[in-house]
């Protein structure tokens, strides 16, 4: 089949266009065929190796898939062929920047009926990660103020969302105007440009000096550091990027507080409460369907061209989803 | 009134007897006759200055108290004067260790029938952070492995009987024989000597691999790091001394788990959900009551023996809570 593989670690360069071996359904899996690809920060990560781990070569990137079933495992269980289905595919086995992916058929669910695959393909991994952030890992409440960075970001849009259908109070950070315009239309009550302001300084003020009830860092390094200023006593820290700092202990413990460190990938790659992603991603559809969820697409790119898209995602500067279309 | 004081922070030598004002209660505020103080480790370190926050001298020490109510301020509640009350007093004002002590009526409760002065005045401060740390912050649940550090230890052996009462498979360390048969009275399921095995090799073999869903630290530093191999995949470490290391953020992010930094003196000191320290020793006096917990009281000195009671608390090496006797 083809794919876009790599067959050591390294940059975008590394990404090459090749024709492999079908895959073989487990048990549990389902056969996809790959019409489109959402992609993610792990894809660059996992391309340079910075999250560690076990691999084998030819490595096939990419996490995120809206496609059709093509075959089932023994085991599997409420799905058939030519079901349209949108998951993200296990960070441990080969992603779905090829013809054919397989998935764990508990971590799929049938793909939003009123997107199309490149629609579809954007949604599943930013969707688990904040929804398992803010319901699962924390469970945000009306009301509360919650501070979310990179609000027009894959994870951050889709966080603001999520935030406010819970009726919370909204404070994001921004700088393009991409992102800001992305932040106002979503319903962000308070937009803080982050390159014309001083982050802590003006959520403080906004909170009647208190902080937030949850932060939520989609970004990392200096960002996360803040994070522990912006924080309201008995709250709560989301991150989706580990960084360490030596403010971490004593940043938690006089506020009484909490810090969450969410990889989405463990259900998956441990099969740990691996229902849970499907549920969630049906749960999705029907939000996405009733039109009170969207997930933005940016830049789109065919599968040859995937090594700029590399590039561009890892700029950090992107706003909307990046999605491979494999088959159209 | 008498009160052992300091004028300063410093050793245990600048605790002094002094006679000092009698304080007058708030509208929220008992005003308790002091016949007993539990002591904490919290004593020492505010006596050195190393939670740092302002003070005012001469301050008195002493967070735990057991005593009689001998007057009410105007908006107090529920209370009357001769009612036997315990609490711990907020740790932004002058503690216990002194004649009369003020005590906001919301963190106190009646004192356990069953007990006397001096078996009250072990109880309030340890079991508030227990409870919150495992009943509150996360929420352990039957047939979980839980770890405790430190099972012969104040906060530890509260927290050993609340994770029994909930059910939970119990890990503990020790090493000295007191604590080590105070763990097997209390019935932890597995009883580590730390000094004669290796913590993490046994709670992963006691665990099949898989490590701790919840592990609660009392004791930092080397143990604080110890937590994070000892955990499951998406566990809870809490802990109720900030240290700081390098393996916070990967410790976390890989497993997605959860840091909890429990300082139960955040109600007191910032009347945010003060009612539920009352609530948390109300309880607690039932369980006492109705011998379902306990709270070992190991050496008892009168007042006048504070400073030899602080050098004894901050040895590290007690087994069961010290107390104060103040009043016969």
């Amino acid at each position: 089949m083809k794919a876009m593989a790599i067959m050591e670690h390294g940059g975008p360069e590394n990404l090459q266009l090749m024709d492999l071996a079908e895959p073989v359904p487990g048990d549990f899996d389902l056969l996809v065929e790959t019409h489109a690809c959402g992609m993610n920060p792990v894809d660059f990560k996992k391309r340079q190796f910075a999250l560690g781990g076990p691999a084998e070569f030819p490595l096939i990137l990419g996490f995120d898939v809206s496609g059709v079933v093509v075959g089932l495992g023994s085991r599997v269980e409420g799905f058939q062929e030519g079901d349209l289905v949108y998951a993200s595919p296990s960070l441990a086995r080969n992603g779905c920047n090829a013809k054919y992916v397989l998935v764990d058929y508990r971590t799929a669910a049938q793909r939003p009926k009123t997107l199309d695959h490149n629609g579809a393909a954007a949604v599943p991994l930013v969707i688990l990660t904040a929804w398992e952030s803010l319901y699962d890992r924390t469970a945000v409440e009306p009301r509360q103020n919650v501070l979310i960075h990179a609000g027009g970001g894959g994870v951050g849009h889709v966080a603001l969302q999520l935030a406010r259908l819970r009726g919370c109070r909204i404070i994001t950070t921004a700088s393009s105007e991409a992102s800001l315009a992305l932040c106002r239309e979503l319903g962000a009550d308070v937009i803080i440009n982050y390159r014309e302001e001083n982050v802590v300084d003006r959520v403080l003020a906004e909170t009647d000096g208190k902080g937030c009830n949850v932060v939520f860092d989609t970004v990392g390094g200096p960002v996360f550091e803040q994070c522990f200023q912006c924080l309201a006593l008995n709250g709560s820290i989301v991150t989706i990027t580990p960084t360490q700092t030596d403010k971490i202990a004593d940043g938690l413990f006089f506020k009484n507080a909490t810090l969450h460190c969410e990889f989405m990938g463990v259900p998956s790659i441990f099969g740990i409460n691996i229902e849970s992603q499907g549920e969630i991603l049906r749960q999705a559809a029907e939000l996405i369907d009733s039109d009170r969820l969207k997930v933005r697409v940016g830049r789109t790119y065919p599968l040859e061209d995937l090594a700029e898209a590399h590039r561009y995602q890892e700029s950090g500067h992107t706003t909307g989803k990046i999605v491979i279309t494999v088959k159209d």
